[in-house]
């Protein structure tokens, strides 16, 4: 008999052998049906998995983001077999779940396909899946699959095997196709009952472009036809709102071949955007007791070693430059920079806790093919703060940044949110993180504290804390519902002691601060792509570029509109003057469909009474108003930001 | 006969073989007197070389930046004769003219020179110059030279020599003291009256750390005592008001070598500096219609070699990161990227002018040798605009950039300023310069009248202008006479033909803009060195980054000396509370020194009249003042940037 802890902490006996279908059987039919994939003992494995040792259980169905993943994973294996059932000869690469959905690179060996295949395809994925055909795991030796896919002349999988070891490779196989995979799957393609091929794409082998070009499919699937129904609607509400579209349509950024891939290029409207995020920012932290500071973009070699970035990050940072034997370094975090600064001069307790705070630009160099608009970028600004404490400060200043996040969650309409809390895995102190297991109880603990303390919605993940210390993930959901990892917060006691940083406290002794890195805003980069979807590029009114436009009804009121514009202009509010000679209803349309907030419109009535008629995007006519009284409300929406 | 032409036009005929000094002779005895060095055919000479052919001639004396720099130089030849007869064996490099006065680089061979052998140096330079040695120049075969310098076993020279060709070599020798030198001189040592050597310090040969450290010795002289006395007034005032000592004092910057030379750490009270002048400069540029982008800190070399900027500038800039087969480079200037922005939507005359404006920080490798503080540094934050307009639209944007400098100079009060025009050489068209000479002509002609019609003091330079297009250097007096180049303000038609940029004018064709470069604040880093030093560390009140300091007499008034803090704080005032048990004169003693604005004191009679007593920086006692006329007042000259 073996023990089996669930997740409530109830243990029950089995005997040895049993798979987590049967437990799953044990407790409901109705369970059993539902669950896809399970977690034991902290590995993710097969429900058929015949299970021998005491452990501790995990089940997942599709409400589980664990269960989601296994399912689209299976789906992408479901995928190939229809591929491969219409294109004989195709190489495949890899084919992984993404935030929604899967994909699969392949080389299709010169054949084409076309967005027709691809119904041709959904149809033939529907007739595989209908078959109920099973998810079969088999270990192989490393020799017999190197033979397999040598035999099969497939270059992809012998490369991936290369990094293999025997012992660890296994193959799963559903109805007529065979793959290299990890695993684990769901029981059997059954569960796939809503399907949507997505797209067709170029993918360069391994992201580099030097690389053969692959062809990637996109697709998402579902356990229902309603389920899909949902997704395809927010996904066509998505892609109005793509920020990729909106940034260039709203002039908010662009990239250049001769400047870089992933650098970002910021237009005149992205960069009164910036300033706005930047002047909230500024203004929080002013109010919070954060200083601002300014530091390089660069570091020499020796930066990055006291800190422990290098070697470890350094395939994410750009290659040093390097001249007269000193290598530099593009700066791929700021926080070395500010432990420096924190250290330039001698600090008391009176000191602390130091909160520097600087939007920092940082360079990391993510894959060509990783890249995404605004949300997967070379280029970082960074809403970046340090703040140095004491371990007794440490509990009131970790709230103090929470309340921050909720302060800007509610400025910015963000509803939605929870923050992931990832702590250290004890069994790994000392290699995956810094071995003071003292101060990761205590930490971790007053952390989780904190957030309970506040109300926060929010879950525990173990074993993903960052090497310094526990760290805070915050996602949030946009208005339509999409997901979005926004910023992190982390807790650090390594670094100052490796800065050898410290403080003179209350007994004259020098004290180790503890550092919290936080940035709130995450990059503007991020988050900027993240306001133009959920706004679909209607920003209120503090954030818009354009704030107000002034609409004529003829030419012979372009001098008192000229007036109102420079009054507006003298209050810091961003205005035009629509001064084509187009018939009003055309001036008004054409407003509307750029986004701007606020439509000013003036006629001979309006000129007469020193006011003008006021249109509001999204609300329509709100009739006339005295110019005092708008520019008064509009300072109080702009200076408040509720609106 | 030969005809010489003098800087009025007028001709006159001398004999062949006349000299410069002949010449001066020739118009007066005083004038011979006073000159130091001549200007022939644009090529710097002795007076005393024969000249035989038709020419345009400038007589300089030391009234001249020409004139003294020569004086300088001759007065380096001169100290180094003074240190080989006290330090036989010695090996000299190189001792050109600085600034204010002259430094030789030596290597003493393990001989120790003491701040007491200066004085004997001085002795001994004061015996020389009272011989009137004459500076003789002599022409000398390479052989010859290398011969010498190889038997006086000096690799220093013979390093030298290596870049020189048969032909141009010239030796110079005055007393005992024979040099390789290009020259010219002085005509003899009796011009140098009055001597002060300054300064011992270290150099790396070639400024380049990994070679052997020499001995430099600064020095500077003058034909007369008093302008000697007079400047070590001036330089005992200034090291008073040393950017460097002060920046430390008043925590504004740090550098650190993990991060690495000429890498300036903004410290708080920087950043807020920083924030203020960006504050004014985006004020000033948004009234004045421009536009702010943001753009990356790298490009690609492609970007480079677009612009011209490489190969041409790559000693200046730091070394390519080199990844996947791409080079990319830390930007040395923000154009290229601008002209991208430019690039990136099509443009209309009704666009025209558009004025991109961005605090873009730049990289440039100066040599760890020529690195001096902030004004000399690797990291450059710089007040950055370009201006893309038609030619008929030039002379209004010049004008307009002009008057910004203006307004800046009086904003910060700076009182003596010049402006530099420099100007094409028509007989290097097609290589130094872009090979369009009517546009040279024009925009030449263009840039002078709107000087001239401002009536801003300026001065013509042949020859100096950029590769593409003329250029103005803004020369700028601290308030204690310190001279500073500020900033450039240059016009530009070769990068918008490289770039391809054009816009669609009112006749519906595509036309080639021209740029003007402007950076009237110059950089963050030059700027705010020059502050200090011209505000010896007491900034105005908008600019101070402690704005006011409060000084309760005892801690009775502290709960009503925090009221105060918050309402001013609440008016974004920066507001400090000294609460130490500190007697109140000590108090007002330890706000003076740290140079506060304002400061406020508090006692009984003050919290009753819900009032404080003022003391100004500077100016002493001002009496008792309610709050709310303080703060009116503050905000006021806070504003108006008027205190």
């Amino acid at each position: 008999m073996i023990n089996i802890t669930f997740p409530d902490g109830k243990v029950r006996q089995y005997e040895s052998g049993i798979t987590a279908m049967e437990i799953a059987k044990s407790i409901s039919e109705g369970l059993a049906k539902k669950i896809l994939v399970a977690d034991y003992n902290d590995k993710m494995i097969d429900l058929s998995l015949p299970l021998s040792e005491d452990g501790t259980i995990k089940l997942f169905t599709w409400d589980d983001a664990k269960g989601k993943n296994t399912f689209w994973h299976s789906s992408a294996h479901l995928m190939a077999e229809a591929v491969e059932s219409m294109f004989p000869g195709v190489k495949f690469w890899v084919g992984p779940p993404i935030d929604h959905g899967f994909y699969y690179d392949m080389d299709l060996g010169g054949q084409q396909i076309t967005e027709d295949d691809l119904v041709k395809l959904e149809e033939k994925m529907n007739e595989l899946a209908k078959q109920n055909n099973a998810y079969i795991r088999s270990e192989i030796a490393k020799k017999d699959a190197v033979n397999y896919f040598y035999e099969k002349n497939d270059p992809y999988k012998l490369d991936l095997l290369h990094n293999l070891e025997d012992g660890n490779i296994t193959f799963y196989k559903q109805g007529n196709f065979t793959d290299l995979c990890r695993g684990p799957h769901i029981p059997h393609t059954g569960h796939i009952k809503a399907i949507k091929l997505t797209n067709i794409a170029g993918a360069y082998w391994k992201g580099d472009e030097k690389n053969k070009q692959l062809t990637r499919i996109y697709g998402v699937t579902f356990p229902n036809a309603k389920l899909l129904e949902q997704h395809l609607t927010c996904w066509k509400k998505q892609k109005k709102r793509d920020h990729r579209k909106l940034g260039k349509e709203l002039g908010i950024y662009t990239m250049n071949d001769d400047v870089g891939q992933g650098l970002i290029l910021w237009m005149p409207n992205g960069a009164i955007i910036i300033e706005e995020l930047e002047k909230l920012a500024k203004e929080t932290e002013e109010a919070a007791g954060y200083k601002r500071v300014l530091t390089p973009h660069i570091a020499k070699e020796n930066l990055y070693l006291t800190s422990g970035h290098l070697p470890y990050y350094a395939d994410s940072m750009y290659p040093p430059m390097e001249l007269d034997g000193t290598r530099y370094y593009l700066k791929a975090m700021n926080c070395p920079h500010h432990h420096k600064i924190f250290d330039a001069e001698p600090h008391s307790y009176k000191d602390m806790p130091l909160r520097l705070a600087e939007y920092g630009t940082c360079y990391r160099y993510e894959q060509s093919g990783e890249l995404f608009g605004l949300m997967r970028v070379r280029c970082l600004h960074m809403n970046d703060a340090h703040i140095y404490c004491s371990k007794e400060q440490f509990a009131q200043e970790f709230k103090a940044v929470n309340a921050m996040y909720l302060k800007y969650f509610e400025i910015f309409g963000i509803e939605k949110y929870v923050m992931r809390l990832s702590l250290h895995d004890p069994e790994k102190l000392g290699q995956k993180y810094v071995n003071e297991p003292e101060l990761w109880k205590e930490t971790e603990e007053l952390v989780r504290s904190v957030l309970i303390e506040t109300g926060v919605p929010f879950v525990e993940v173990k074993g993903e804390g960052a090497f310094y210390g526990p760290k805070i993930d915050v996602q949030i959901w946009s208005a339509i519902g999409r997901e979005f990892t926004l910023a992190t917060n982390q807790v650090d006691f390594a670094q100052p002691r490796s800065f050898g940083l410290t403080f003179t406290n209350q007994h004259n002794e020098q004290e180790i601060p503890l550092i919290i890195h936080r940035a709130p805003l995450g990059t503007h980069e991020r988050f900027i792509g993240f306001l133009i979807e959920h706004y679909a590029g209607k920003f209120p009114l503090w954030l818009a570029p354009l704030q107000v436009k002034i609409l004529p009804i003829s030419d012979k009121f372009l001098d008192y509109c000229k007036e109102i514009q420079s009054t507006l202009k003298s209050n810091h509010i961003r205005v035009e003057i629509d001064d084509r000679a187009e018939k009003i209803g055309k001036k008004i349309r054409d407003t509307e469909l750029s986004r701007t907030p606020y439509m000013l419109i003036v006629g001979e009535k309006e000129m007469n009474e020193n006011a003008v008629s006021l249109r509001i995007q999204g609300k329509g006519d709100q009739g006339m108003i005295s110019i005092t009284q708008l520019i008064n409300e509009m300072i109080d929406l702009i200076q408040n930001r509720r609106g």
